[in-house]
């Protein structure tokens, strides 16, 4: 499938409920939003399946679209997820019958009818705005979400999976008259005290291995509950570790409840986090992935440090 | 003058020197790099005044570019240079015989022969570039130190400053072959565990004021000494005080030798950071301004409060 006949496809959809994957980001919340907006721009009915897990940081994009309750779909398609087990529970009724999914990710499952896939895309939402091209009108209702879907993923364009394309897009968004000052601030210039305090405490607390080059962040359920820390208080620590001066793989622990650990890994060029994650049952990008594994933070410790000497050859 | 006159100017000169502002960032050193190697490309002799103050994070950009020891130039020119008191020492003989200023400060201080500005830049990297467009082709040479003139004045295009010109140039840029994956790393994402650890102090002991609106950062010559900060170390700190949740007016004090406080100011819509730096001496951006004053850590903090208080009428 190319971009135009994905746009094909979509017109000839209608009842269409976009799904969202877990612990919900940026990409995949601007990128439902924004062609939701546009499914709808074309007459269509079109709504998001509501996400559980939804932050305070995301929900105003989402807010709009979300499905009322009891509202059956004709179509599903799902943006910005990667394997079928990545869709909340309350997706489980639609999880085989997705008709289209659109992803940017190399470890993508292909778990729908058919598939749009580029994991040259720093975002999802630069498939999305290509898409979009082709079907309407990016209006600033459209723009915005856009705009939020590719700063997130790359962290206001400054990680490595950022391309020219994704400046020319950001440029194309800008254009529009949205105004973004407001949205980079919320999303990447504010930290809340309680964020702050958690970053010295990782900061003041982390474990270099490897000669250095690996760095180790935890952040302990009880330190969460200690300084009160809400969901957006966590949203993206993981990016803390992958700022150590001299290491080029960064992983950081956040122990869950039911004795789970999420693991989130950032890796420069020797490293291939994907690779790492697999190992412990994750997946993800070269340069960041991600897992959840079972057991206590020092055994999800063991486990990756463990996946990292294997992979490396260390 | 328009950029087709500028680019005429540059055409007739030769023999240039290009100088820079004292405490060079990335834009001031960025912009000359970019317009010497446009200048050399063109076949003619092109250097830098060597800018004593340097650091670690911008010398590969100029160090290819400083003039040889005694040589005399033709012609002066600078680059995002804003007032002729902020040319480096070394500059005095250049600085009552500069023939063409290239700049971006509203506070511009027309101390030029012929003078440029466009404050609707984001960096004067963005008018530089406008300028080797009519000159010559962006070469990756080129490309490289404008790329890290534009990333660094908009903090990697978070800031408030950042136009859908700003992405556009960004991405003409990497569409020139340059990898800026290394740049953002090196730029954005790393931090020293002296700076981490300086960053920890800093929000430990942060105060706010007027309804919690404005927060005050202090770095203690004292600390920097414990701590072995490097100048890179403490670079751009300011940064960090305009990240606390629900303040729209972030001021950092760094105690200088001499009894003397560098202030800077970063605001948001409220507060008009040039009026009030003005008010101590200083200017600056609406949205990012700085001082250097006379006196204590205490002084320095009262007196821009004084400012602050006075600009907001509060």
């Amino acid at each position: 499938m190319n971009i135009k006949q994905v746009a094909a496809r979509l017109r000839e959809m209608d009842g269409i409920l976009i799904l969202t994957h877990v612990r919900p980001d940026g990409d995949t919340i601007g990128s439902a939003a924004a062609l939701c907006q546009a499914l709808r721009q074309l007459g269509k009915e079109a709504y998001l399946l509501y996400n559980p897990e939804i932050t305070a940081t995301y929900l105003p994009y989402a807010e709009p679209y979300w499905a009322p309750e009891g509202w059956q779909p004709k179509t599903v398609i799902s943006t910005d997820v990667a394997v079928a087990d990545l869709l909340p529970e309350n997706a489980a009724p639609y999880r085989d019958h997705i008709a289209l999914a659109i992803d940017h990710h190399p470890s993508h499952g292909y778990f729908a009818a058919e598939s749009y896939v580029d994991a040259s895309a720093a975002a999802c939402g630069e498939i999305i705005c290509a898409i979009i091209r082709e079907l309407t009108d990016i209006t600033p209702a459209i723009a915005l979400p856009l705009y939020v879907a590719i700063s997130t993923d790359t962290g206001c364009f400054v990680y490595s999976n950022t391309t020219a394309n994704t400046h020319r897009v950001a440029a194309e968004l800008m254009g529009c008259g949205i105004d973004v000052s407001g949205v980079n601030k919320a999303l990447f210039r504010t930290k809340s005290k309680v964020r702050l305090a958690m970053e010295a405490h990782m900061a003041a607390n982390m474990e270099l291995y490897d000669n250095d080059r690996v760095v180790v962040m935890q952040i302990p359920q009880a330190l969460c509950e200690e300084m009160g820390a809400t969901m957006a208080d966590i949203e993206e620590l993981s990016s803390l570790a992958a700022l150590v001066e001299g290491t080029d793989c960064a992983i950081t622990l956040r122990e869950l409840s039911g004795d789970k650990v999420k693991i989130s890994v950032r890796t420069g060029a020797r490293v291939n986090a994907t690779e790492v994650c697999r190992l412990v049952g994750g997946g993800g990008h070269r340069a960041a992935a991600g897992a959840t594994v079972s057991g206590t933070m020092e055994e999800a410790k063991q486990a990756i440090l463990a996946a990292v000497a294997k992979v490396t050859g260390v």
